[in-house]
């Protein structure tokens, strides 16, 4: 299956496409829209997006396309990431020197969640580049003798570069969450211990998000996240993403009639299996 | 008064530290973290920071700072975020020739604010820099003949630069807020028709965020912004961050006891007038 993903072969969201669809044969896209696109026109099968990091928080971008374009969420995927040093296995020679590296290239997120590596290896100079999994390309690429990258294990594999150390990120509870998304189909089937995920807006009058949520605490539905983005045009208005835990069910059926009493505009996103 | 600011002199923050200090001398530090630095030693009486904007949301980094820090906000600012063409005012002479511009140099994010200019202007490249303000230092101090930057007005004034075309942006409903803060002092005195800004955690069971909405709700105060953070270390963990329009007085008192029985964390960043 085609699935298109934001970002190099050997990214993050490369190693999450392969976990959600093994054996995916993935498109690489530059921009995120391009990503929406090729679902759209059936370039690709499916897509795999970030839409949120335990450290960083939302991806902002990724939310507004899910609103405005015709897709839906069939899968959830929670990827721990790991960073690891890499480098050209010709250059370093067998006994894996990390003493000959002089120089590390990565995005500067990445480079920001591996101070502790800098500190213990303060020889080391940290650069700015532009995407992991481009350090990685561009230093086999180049078979710089020197320089080092910090990506995925999936980058190593793609680009045929050497882990010299594999885990070297200061916080090991750095996780980003995946979505599966397709063309809206027929709805899936009923999902058991599942998670619905949609887009309200709301009345600028007091008590409005209250009420809104209310719809679905009455019923006792359990909310694992809630997520507020501005509205383009409407300085100081927003939407509000919201993830229940709840698959395709009555009780869901009937708060979503209520949510839309209450709201000026709902959208359900998708309806998936909650993942590990 | 010496105010803090995050990036370079004749940024937006400068323009907004100017609007809500007159006369301010700016402080400018390369990184966030820096700007709370300068405000807790004193190397800095005040700091202006960005929390949101109305089209790429909220500053995550900004709010976390709030959170950790002892600071207090003491005033807002909704900055209109206007795009400005600039150039070296010899090298294109009188008649401001837009003719002889090749290349124009900002920040990626105000490039693609402005993507109507480039469409209009086919032969002109846009090129990303680390900086809106830094791109009109950098044409300025190598004096370029063939390249402008896209920056505030302020980045104009303060290196001389000579504004060829103003509001270029797409989009004129491009706001940024600005809190000023400073080190916590004395409550500030009772204010009227303004905000609370405060932010709080929540035990993970169901309804937990409609009980701590239901602490504003029942006692009509209106909320006009909700924001989630994820918590450091606990993966699908989040803090809420609230504004509420009411300033300091008893019936605010009262909710902020009933949320500190519901909430695990309560901490009120500031009490200040509200913005225009």
């Amino acid at each position: 299956m085609r699935v298109a993903i934001q970002g190099e072969r050997g990214s993050f969201s490369h190693q999450a496409a392969i976990e959600l669809v093994p054996g995916a044969r993935v498109v690489a896209c530059a921009r995120s829209v391009e990503v929406f696109d090729a679902v759209d026109s059936g370039r690709a099968a499916a897509a795999v997006i970030p839409v949120e990091n335990t450290l960083a928080g939302p991806v902002g971008e990724h939310l507004d396309l899910l609103r405005e374009r015709d897709v839906f969420i069939y899968a959830e995927l929670h990827l721990r990431i790991e960073h690891n040093l890499i480098a050209a296995p010709d250059t370093i020679g067998k006994r894996k020197q990390i003493k000959t590296i002089r120089q590390v290239l990565s995005h500067p997120v990445a480079l920001d969640q591996c101070r502790n590596f800098f500190q213990r290896h303060r020889g080391v100079a940290s650069v700015g580049f532009y995407d992991t999994a481009g350090a990685v390309k561009y230093v086999m690429a180049n078979k710089l003798a020197d320089t080092a990258a910090i990506a995925s294990r999936q980058a190593a594999r793609e680009y045929g570069g050497r882990v010299l150390l594999s885990g070297i990120e200061d916080d090991r509870q750095n996780f980003t969450r995946f979505f599966l998304i397709k063309k809206k189909g027929k709805r899936p089937q009923v999902i058991k211990s599942g998670k619905t995920s949609l887009v309200f807006s709301l009345q600028n009058v007091p008590g409005a998000l209250f009420k809104a949520l209310s719809v679905f605490a009455l019923r006792d539905l359990d909310l694992s996240k809630i997520e507020s983005r501005p509205v383009r045009g409407k300085p100081w208005e927003y939407m509000f993403f919201l993830d229940v835990l709840c698959g395709d069910d009555k009780v869901m059926d009937l708060a979503l009639e209520h949510l839309e009493e209450v709201a000026g505009f709902v959208k359900v996103l998708g309806v998936y299996p909650q993942g590990k």
